[in-house]
């Protein structure tokens, strides 16, 4: 028997259209309802064969639905939880797919209706493409999703969502939302602030005629894909999780305003243990 | 006729050694001698068929050679030629592979005997790995090399050393010495100082029990892959390139200091334009 029985995905884009897929492929899922602002996605994603129908209006398409996903910008979660919840069946279980916890997690769990359940969560898994025709069924595979259960989550629905984010090729991890948001603040939203710094950075660098991006090589390029990223997503990121992203950009300065006075003093010791340091931490993680 | 009767490469690592690889591989040279400072290193690169012989003295090593690669870190180059000048026959042209150039051209210029010619060089290619056992023949292809002729450069010189870096599949771009040491500042030397950066401040981040570097997805590894780089090289290199890399760092810090402010006033148009001016420059160099 699959997992799920109807599955309405809302924001049928990079995140939503790959977790349709994957679940299809394997059968764990019998209906995929899509919802979304405009037919011409959702009729790309029929097409695609990523979701069986859709609907353009939330509360009903999430009717008789026991599982939905929501896979929206982050700032607009907690509204389409709001307007869904007079379509929401008894056992409904609503899940989410947004890069930000502690803004979505609380509101959410206010509005949800006695007898549905709330749990928040995010894949750690992307591309810098979006839409539903960059989606693709092995985005999750081998990757870790992180769930965020409060004391007011149901067991069963968050050993449910786990169980789908497993199917789906992902080793579940739990954490509290306040350490959510400062790991994905360090090891995501911080190298997306650095990368697109850096580009801007490189990019008006006008001391030559010509642009100098255009001498940039492999190493450049593979360090700044991340600056190709959307960014209406990035700013909603940057919004959402102001607190703990600005905590971050502090503490990156710190360490670069040390390598600076490194290499302004000249010091050939002092530079070799920086970047040793770093040299190991991530060669741990290769 | 091959266009290098017999090649001197002074430091078989992973630069000297892709050189010696590829020249030989396309029969552009009869004969490779290896000079370094210790047999081990040289050995290996007999058996993995990199150079033909080796010596331990530069001095001798040199003698007889139409063309000399130096390709040792960048601290080491001008007393290098200074080292060899008894040692370079008539018409003998040293080139070198340093990353860094205005510490080193106007030196070498300098020390060079009557009738030989100094010509610097510094491909655009590279790895994070180091050493003989990284070199590999294609790492130059459809690369850049950039060289920077002076007045006093030699033009026979300076065709026969462009001629070898396209022989090795690379376009060869010239420019004056301090454009050089900008540019590689802006595109290569900024981009590992922030790496090696990023890497510090998020394996040392210690508001949690654990590491949160475990938590690193696809996208931190891309990202930060050249914060494995040789901690001597990139030693070196700030030291060398210490005025422009200061100049870049600050330039960096500007535009981080920029978005810092976004963030923090919570100014979403303000994000996405800051964002979208990134991608673009980013989406024009894919
Ligand atoms: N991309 C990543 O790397 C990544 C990784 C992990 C988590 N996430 C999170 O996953 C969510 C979706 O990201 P994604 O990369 O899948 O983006 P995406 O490919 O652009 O898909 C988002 C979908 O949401 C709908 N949408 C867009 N703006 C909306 C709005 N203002 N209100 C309601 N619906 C809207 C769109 O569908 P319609 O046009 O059909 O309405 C769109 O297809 C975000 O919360 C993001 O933070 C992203
Ligand atoms: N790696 C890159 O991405 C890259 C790209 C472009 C240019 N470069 C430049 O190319 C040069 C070589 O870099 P590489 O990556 O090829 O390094 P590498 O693989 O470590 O090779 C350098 C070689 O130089 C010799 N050497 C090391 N330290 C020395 C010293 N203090 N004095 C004299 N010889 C020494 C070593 O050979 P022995 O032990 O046999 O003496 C070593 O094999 C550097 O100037 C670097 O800036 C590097």
């Amino acid at each position: 028997m699959p997992l799920i029985r109807r599955l309405a995905i809302i924001g049928v884009g990079l995140i939503g259209g790959s977790l349709a897929r994957v679940l299809r492929e394997k059968g764990e899922v019998d209906e995929v309802v899509g919802i979304g602002r405009g037919e011409a996605n959702l009729k790309k994603a029929v097409e695609l064969g990523v979701i069986d129908s859709y609907s353009l209006d939330p509360v009903a398409g999430v009717v008789g639905a026991d599982m939905v996903f929501i896979a929206t910008p982050v700032c607009s979660i907690a509204g389409m939880v709001d307007k869904i919840a007079p379509g929401l069946g008894q056992g409904c279980i609503v899940t989410d797919g947004g890069s930000v916890k502690g803004e979505i997690v609380a509101p959410c769990e206010g509005i949800m209706p006695d007898g549905t359940f709330f749990v928040g969560g995010h894949p750690i898994a992307g591309t810098e493409n979006s839409g539903v025709e960059a989606s693709f069924s092995t985005l999750y595979q081998g990757k870790r999703c992180i769930l965020t259960p409060t004391d007011r989550t149901d067991r069963e629905a968050l050993a449910k969502v786990a169980r789908m984010w497993e199917l789906a090729g992902s080793e579940v991890v739990e954490m509290d939302v306040e350490k959510h948001d400062h790991v994905v603040a360090a090891i995501s939203h911080l190298p997306h602030m650095v990368a697109y710094s850096l580009v801007n950075a490189v990019g008006s660098y006008d001391r030559f005629a010509e642009s100098i991006l255009k001498y940039s090589a492999g190493g450049f390029r593979d360090f700044t894909r991340i600056a190709s990223s959307d960014p209406a997503m990035w700013r909603d990121i940057a919004l959402m999780n102001r607190g703990a992203v600005l905590e971050m950009m502090d503490y990156f300065q710190e360490h670069l305003g040390r390598l600076r006075k490194l290499v302004d003093a000249g010091d050939g010791d002092g530079l070799h243990d920086f970047f040793l340091s770093s040299k190991k931490s991530r060669d741990a993680i290769l």
